[in-house]
């Protein structure tokens, strides 16, 4: 299916701020990015680079006053994720050096205190896919989906404890299961298509059988429709900007997806 | 200044074909890509990666049967290039280690060979910016330039040899030249405005007080215009298509390049 | 100054399993090792490769039984760390794109909870070296350093409330403080020569005027004889190994240094 | 099996001069390397690094007058090189992306103009193992393998003309006919047990079935006792040094390779 997404940004500043974006969608195995553009209202050098985990940031100096973010893209992305539950659990060793990066514990998965959780979560299940998938109607059945509860993102510990969350806390929870099980799992944000009500989203990625699987906490059935922006071990690395000194005011934030024909 | 670029293909294929694309500009220190539009005729995966030289990539494995490519990009870009004849000679000891490929002969730049030209031309000239000044002045000079004269690349010997050449050709000495006197130097692909007759282009880049400035000994005076679209070694390195097996029929090739208002 | 240092481990394993150790030191701008012996009493594949922060890892799966690690080295390290009250705090938009990541926030460096600490710490201080040497001394008057008072890492947050810790404890905090006035750290896992009781030691380096210094907030002056092993975010990337399973049992850990003529 | 390896270089300087050597081998899936011993005779700072092919290379100023370089290392590495005729081509596709380079024409590999060659070699063989192996036959018998006959790497063409040449000669014939068939090839430095007369030598590997393989064409049989130093498109990537500005005077050069018991 064909996906038209927009994000756009306003801000207001009241200092010289650094910006580092990470808002250009990158054509990959999943997806293709046939139309992209990306306009800043502002006259000033614009530095774009790749940074660890594969993504497109851009970084530049926004001077006082506002400006303003557009981005649109059209994207080819598939109508269900991909299902197998026989994809099967890859052992540390056979794992990809650059993927060991993704078992890890981090800022907000701190997957080195939920071994226990997770060995009860997946007790009957074959290792692999069907854990993660076990692991992710736990937290569809556990941790309640409330879009625009929280504002800065917690962990996965406190989302354990606080057992409600946004998209990204259900994701941490569900990256640091993963992880406590030696499955490497990162951290994606990017557009849903009828995600209500709409806005940026985030889910996870687990490493099984050799290559990435879509997991979805808040959503049912094998439903597609995602466009990914940003990986990451988690929200640390795929905030959509991030600025340096004083926080911006008057922020506002507009999401579109809309389905097109080509 | 704005340019609205584009590059159309056309290929008839005898037998499924692997391609590797290197089409899609990237943002960066010169220049900002606002639109970027790329279309494959095609209904097959394509997968986008990033290259040693940190080109963006495609690949794709094309069925029988004739496909058109088409990308198209609105980019800003500098009206005139930089120039900077006090920009000095950085010492290789010095030099930041991912620059140091840049000083080794590579397919096409026999650079190995080159010293005693180099130094003759370059005799009297302070070490770094005047030094590649003297080499691109006098590539104008001694090599003409004859758009269309050539198909495939020849290298730094047989420019040298021949005494006249393509844009890829005179690049190709170009670069031998400058690495022979421990100056990084690389090849760049892309678009340039008022280029007679259109196609796409190539120049070269050397690396002179501490950052890349451009050289191109087809020009005259200090026009910009440019649009990169892949760096690298030699033209081995740059080509926007490489395919796999047998040489496919009824290639096309339309390049614009336009100046717009934003 | 020469260094030879050495760490030996015992293990007893219980069941098939994955390592990855990171113990191999690497030569850089700080240190050359001119010797290095790296032994393991196993017959098994050991596959050594390049983590994201381009330290040297060795990945191995350990059969059941009893198996021990012993890696030397000599070093030439210099005998006082390098201090310059005169090095600049570096804009974000003039750090290198590959230092950004350590600005971020990391599993027990919650720097996004640290600003206003860290402005009150270093209220009256230059940007850049002062304050960090500013925070340095601060978590030596306010944290208690006690050498083996705990076994597993806690984070910045954690530290702060229980004012006493391990070196990788107080280095955690300190990061964690730099972070949130923009100042890039990275946690140095390595050896230190005189520290008692020895062991393997943490200190963290922070990015000013263009260059990484190094800062510890267990010792006293301008010591040095610091041999660097691993670097990373923080302690979850900078474990001298990771095993993957059940826990290993009778681990013995053994680390001498010493200084030696050449 | 275990060998003990080592390379002696002394040099005298005139000028001060830049230095790249690339001596000290690294640990990997085909060997393991115990005991590690880098000795330069200069009191200057020296800075390691890696590079674009993952070789570890070591960057310094030499200060004018003589110095010299002594390298050894104690490997554990196979008694014989692995064979595998029914390791089968690897589609274009289906290479990882960080293999692609080594399918491009380089410096002394114009793989652009063996197709037929290749094609006429390896005219009956299954696609893979045997194709390559059926290079390495036809250039033991066609091309005459004379130690010490050259001093300066020539390129696969000037070999095929010349019908001999040392090991580096025969490796870029071999590499380019590889890479005419789209099979992934890349040169390789390092010592060989029992060597004579002994040096350091060059060989090549071909990527087919998911690995690289060893192969030879100055050796019989499968004979293995290779230590790998160095790997790269070439010899223009693989020099064990570079030195940048006037060469060098009295360059001694002294290998050892010995089986040892460990």
């Amino acid at each position: 299916m064909w996906l038209r997404v927009s994000c756009s940004l306003a801000f207001d500043i009241e200092t010289p701020t650094p910006f580092i974006l990470m808002l250009r969608p990158r054509s990959g195995a999943e997806q293709w990015i046939e139309l992209d553009e990306f306009k800043i209202s502002l006259n000033v050098p614009i530095i774009e680079f790749t940074n660890h985990y594969g993504n497109l940031c851009q970084r530049f100096v926004a001077p006082t006053g506002s400006f303003s973010i557009y981005t649109t893209s059209d994207v080819k992305t598939s109508e269900f994720i991909d299902v197998d539950f026989d994809a099967t659990f890859v052992e540390v060793q056979n794992l990809p050096s650059d993927i060991l990066c993704y078992l890890l514990p981090s800022r907000y998965c701190e997957s080195d205190r939920f071994n226990d959780l997770a060995n009860s979560i997946t007790a009957n299940q074959q290792p692999g896919y069907q854990q993660v998938f076990a692991i992710k109607e736990w937290l569809k059945t556990n941790i309640s989906y409330i879009p625009g509860s929280s504002d800065y993102p917690i962990s996965a510990t406190e989302v354990n404890y606080k057992r409600s969350g946004v998209c990204r806390d259900l994701s941490h929870l569900g990256i640091a299961l993963c992880r406590s099980l030696s499955i490497p799992a990162r951290m994606v944000v990017g557009y849903l298509h009828e995600l209500y009500p709409m806005d940026m989203h985030a889910w996870f990625e687990a490493y099984i059988g050799g290559r990435w699987y879509t997991f979805d906490a808040t959503q049912t059935g094998q439903k597609g429709g995602y466009v990914s922006v940003g990986y990451g071990l988690d929200a640390a690395d795929v905030a959509i900007f991030n600025q340096f000194g004083p926080v911006a005011h008057s922020l506002q934030q507009s999401i579109t997806v809309t389905e097109i024909k080509k």
